[in-house]
């Protein structure tokens, strides 16, 4: 199956500011990006980056195009060959708790589209057999997804998996990272000196002897 | 399957007094039990409900059993008798996005003890078939339940749900139940005048014109 995972190569993570500076934003999203892409290429997927700039680093066993239109229309521009025989996923790069066999669910889901949803409505990870769906990652995106799939006379399959559901944008998601990330992702921001912290009774993550977050 | 749904039924869900009044939190707690309740009878499990207090409203499907310690020691005194041909199961009362397809693949997992972790390294659900594991839900239960399962020589297995997965505790989660609830919880909140506002570019809850989170 084509798979597309766009990377924002210009901008990573901004909403992480608070606890990581910039490069070591660069470092994590990057990691993120190599679980995912080593996740989707086990799970059986052709992994494709769709940056928004050229890479700086190697990407093993994936492709890399770069197109700096904005998440949709880039995504866009690569749905219409979709079909039921050969299909097009998308995966979003922070997905860093995604595994082979999360992925694989998500591959094998029946539906003309299927789509795993993320807190706040999110669409992190969908599959395409049709040729006339079209994404609009704007806000509340799994609801229009779901409008769309309506519109066009498709079936649509929702895949109900904790690890797609999670992408990692803000401090409190690091946690999740640190409990369930599997590869590279834990492992750089235990090298940033991040750890679980459980004192508060809730588990937060905690770096260098300061609250991140919790 | 003996299933034992925990209710706080004199404290109901605290952290959402910013957005709802102390008789709002208990009809919405009340809701969600009733959704996790018809949830698990649907997927072929007895519910008993373990609750602080007396109930002041019927629980159609369910046995109600009073015990007024504190969650771990009150669901430990029913744990002793889980064995693999006659496990307990453990659903927390606060997962609306349950369906009865999600904890059927909790019910059927594999292993001596079967967790669906929730964010912050909880433990949503979990199924138990080993005489000796035992509960902790203080802070980052998740981890100390992956400990005690290796301390007794248990096999574990980790169920991969977003619905499962999703608690409801802060307003945030309300956006969740609006989103993919199925039944009495969504209703109360849309009753109660919330609905899904997704004018910032992300989806949040609104009530009556007032922005209730985002």
């Amino acid at each position: 199956m084509r798979v597309l995972v766009p990377f924002a190569a210009d901008a990573p993570k901004t909403r992480l500011e608070g606890v990581l500076s910039t490069d070591e934003r660069t470092a994590f999203a990057r990691a993120m990006l190599r679980d995912v892409v080593a996740a989707v290429d086990a799970a059986g997927g052709e992994p494709t980056v769709l940056s928004t700039a050229p890479l700086a680093f190697e990407t093993p066993r994936a492709r890399v195009v770069v197109d700096d239109r904005p998440l949709s229309p880039a995504v866009n521009a690569r749905l219409s060959t979709a079909r039921g025989d050969d299909p097009v996923a998308v995966v979003m790069a922070d997905l860093a708790l995604a595994t082979p066999g999360a992925l694989e669910d998500l591959f094998a889901a029946a539906g003309d589209v299927a789509i795993a949803p993320g807190r706040g409505a999110g669409t992190n990870a969908l599959v395409v057999r049709h040729p006339e769906f079209r994404v609009d990652y704007h806000g509340g995106s799994f609801l229009d997804h779901r409008e769309i799939t309506a519109e066009i006379g498709a079936d649509l399959a929702v895949v109900d998996s904790f690890r797609l559901g999670t992408d990692v944008d803000e401090p409190d998601d690091l946690v999740e990272v640190l409990v369930h990330g599997t590869d590279r992702a834990p492992a750089v921001l235990r090298e940033l000196g991040f750890e679980l912290d459980a004192e508060s009774g809730r588990v937060g993550v905690a770096r260098a002897g300061n609250a991140a977050s919790n």
